[in-house]
């Protein structure tokens, strides 16, 4: 087992990573924060596996232990919902030296990490992520929230937990879509923290994943310098790779990015000075992706190893990204499982959407790309026009 | 004009006290925070005696102003209305750049203010208090939610505004009613902080209000020690002083009640190490009594009213406040308009709400009871009985 703290203020909290880590849930939630009385909301494809154990675990241990239990899936994340459990925190008379327990992936730890921020102004929150993507990105760091119109988590709070169990053992029942849907967020550290990370990234993709293609099958290569803008013609169907990625979910890789992000977060925990945008890489045309795709024609992994694709491009032309890293980096984002093109949806609506952005300021939206891979560089005013641009390129591949 | 300054983390503000305040709102919004697009939020009761000219001003000044203007009443502080206010925002293309400012008293803080706190995760916010309420207590401190079902604020979060802009000038359109309302919070903050507050309050209130009542006829002396547990038989109509407590909308008095705040607020934003509990004086049971009333027998300025003949006959009781001077805090709670008894609601169900608190801890309930006054204490664990006699206490006086 892994721990990383996060040295958040006033308080610290720790990310315990690896197998078994539910098991010791209640001595560890004991240290942590103390709570007695506990709610575990779950949803119904996790709590099948793993809510029985741990409540049977918890309770031996003395502790007070309900549970609510939610269908699965995005359309889950609404402030309807929210309110819903606000009902039931209130009718089992929760205060604040009680705790929330969010067993399950993104949609969980968002929406009930976000009712236990608000409910009485907070309660005790431990975030216990069942999936490759919320251990290494939802489950740390405090973004809580629900989905309003077409935004995603357009109504939330900055909330930290006070213990994030991160159980690897549990992402060996999730299916090969689910793993990929939190490998592009695994690629995307890679691509923001480079050697060593990328080079046990490409380690652990290359058996079979299509990491060891030659470059010009990755189609990477075709975001031309500026002098000549790219209008490549649609190149026929790209045969889809649908690899499961299980090598990523890996105590040690978790580990990574779960450290790269605790730094990023510490250094900017509220999103006001301007660091934690890196992690935005891939994920402003990526939300926007997944909003015009009804959140549920491309999955948050699919969508972000689009916005990927699209960073990666944008970045040769704009920050000097040279091709051959550019080419590097489509290759791990591929063996990923990203998708190659962007299919069924209105164009038109994922430039509009762009413009909404949680991090749009005034008139603009910043982005995130690479000079080099393991080079970030945020802040970058992209134009419409090249907005629409690399949305017709991944719309054209 | 009194600025004082809340030491808040990462960030302090400023609160600006004085008559025409916000005549100069847009200089004042723009050198805290930059914001150039604005949504005012009022009620209709405000908006009519202020929202064209602050409008004006902050447009003259090259400012995009735009407004919502709700019904007037503590019944508009739901989630419905909040997600409505979402819809406005979003609409609007707001950006976490751009600023709410609530302009009304302290329905419209706390409701606007979630909003600000939770859209996109946190709007920048601007308080423009206009009641005596809100001004000494609602609009510092970051305390921001909506009511559900019988908990009053039991959705909220902890928002700091980026500037509080408190005008006395709006205090002359208030009723005497709403004066009152704001007067309990402000012997509130007399009976914490002792002298010189205190004789300030006294000598303000004097005049014709009650405050120079014989001690007899303000029935403070009717909590006998523990010893002899009272059972006072109802005393007959009590004459119900209204007075109007307009020499409180005072430069000097509202900011030395935003002092006592902001340095408890600073010491404990969160409410976490406890300090912020001092607060709480007068409303744990205030907020049972507000609450059992439906949010609309009794205003809070009443509730809490009563809740301080509460907690100065607990005081007497528990922590050994001298009967003389539990005699002056409640001459001068009566004085600022504090209804003499509770009545027209259920006791059972006022005792029971209690147990709701959102400072209730495990199984029970902390108090702020007075040493002495001037010497509060906190954490005091008052029992169930002694809740339950306090409260029959106050419906037979």
């Amino acid at each position: 087992m892994i721990t990383v703290t996060v040295q958040t203020r006033p308080r610290p909290y720790q990310v315990v990573v690896g197998h078994g880590v539910l098991d010791e849930a209640a001595e560890r939630i004991r240290a942590a924060c103390g709570a007695a009385r506990l709610v575990i909301v779950s949803d119904q494809n996790v709590a099948g596996h793993y809510l029985d154990g741990l409540s049977a675990s918890l309770h031996e241990a003395g502790m007070t232990v309900s549970h609510v239990v939610l269908p699965p899936g995005e359309d889950q994340k609404t402030l309807a919902r929210a309110e819903e459990l606000y009902g039931v925190l209130y009718e089992r008379k929760m205060t604040r030296a009680d705790a929330v327990v969010a067993l399950g992936g993104g949609v969980i730890g968002d929406l009930a990490g976000f009712v236990a921020a608000t409910y009485l102004r907070g309660l005790l929150l431990v975030q216990a992520p069942t999936s490759l993507l919320a251990q290494v990105d939802a489950a740390v760091g405090g973004k809580v929230g629900v989905d309003f119109r077409a935004g995603k988590n357009h109504v939330g709070a900055f909330y930290q937990p006070r213990l994030v169990l991160a159980d690897v053992g549990t992402l060996a029942t999730l299916t090969a879509a689910e793993r990929r849907n939190g490998a592009a967020e695994v690629v995307k550290y890679g691509l923001l923290s480079g050697e060593p990370t990328l080079a046990r990234l490409e380690a652990a993709l290359a058996p079979g994943t299509g990491a060891d293609l030659p470059p010009e099958s990755a189609g990477s290569a075709s975001a031309p310098p500026k002098s000549a803008p790219p209008r490549p013609a649609p190149s026929g169907p790209v045969p889809r790779l649908e690899p499961d990625p299980v090598a990523l979910c890996d105590e040690e890789i978790i580990a990574e990015c779960v450290r790269y992000k605790a730094a990023v977060v510490v250094a900017d925990e509220r999103e006001e000075s301007g660091e934690r945008h890196l992690l935005n890489l891939g994920h402003t045309i990526g939300h926007a992706i997944e909003a015009a795709g009804g959140f549920s024609l491309y999955s948050h992994g699919e969508s972000v190893g689009l916005g990927l694709h699209a960073a990666l491009w944008l970045s040769q032309r704009l920050t000097g990204l040279d091709a051959a890293q550019a080419a590097r980096g489509e290759r791990l984002v591929q063996a990923a499982g990203a998708p190659s093109r962007l299919e069924g949806v209105d164009l038109q609506a994922v430039a509009g959407l762009v413009s909404r952005d949680k991090k749009a300021v005034a008139d603009h939206v910043p982005f995130v790309l690479l000079e080099d891979l393991g080079r970030p560089v945020r802040g970058v005013h992209v134009s419409t026009a090249d907005i629409e641009e690399v949305i017709a390129w991944l719309a054209a591949r």
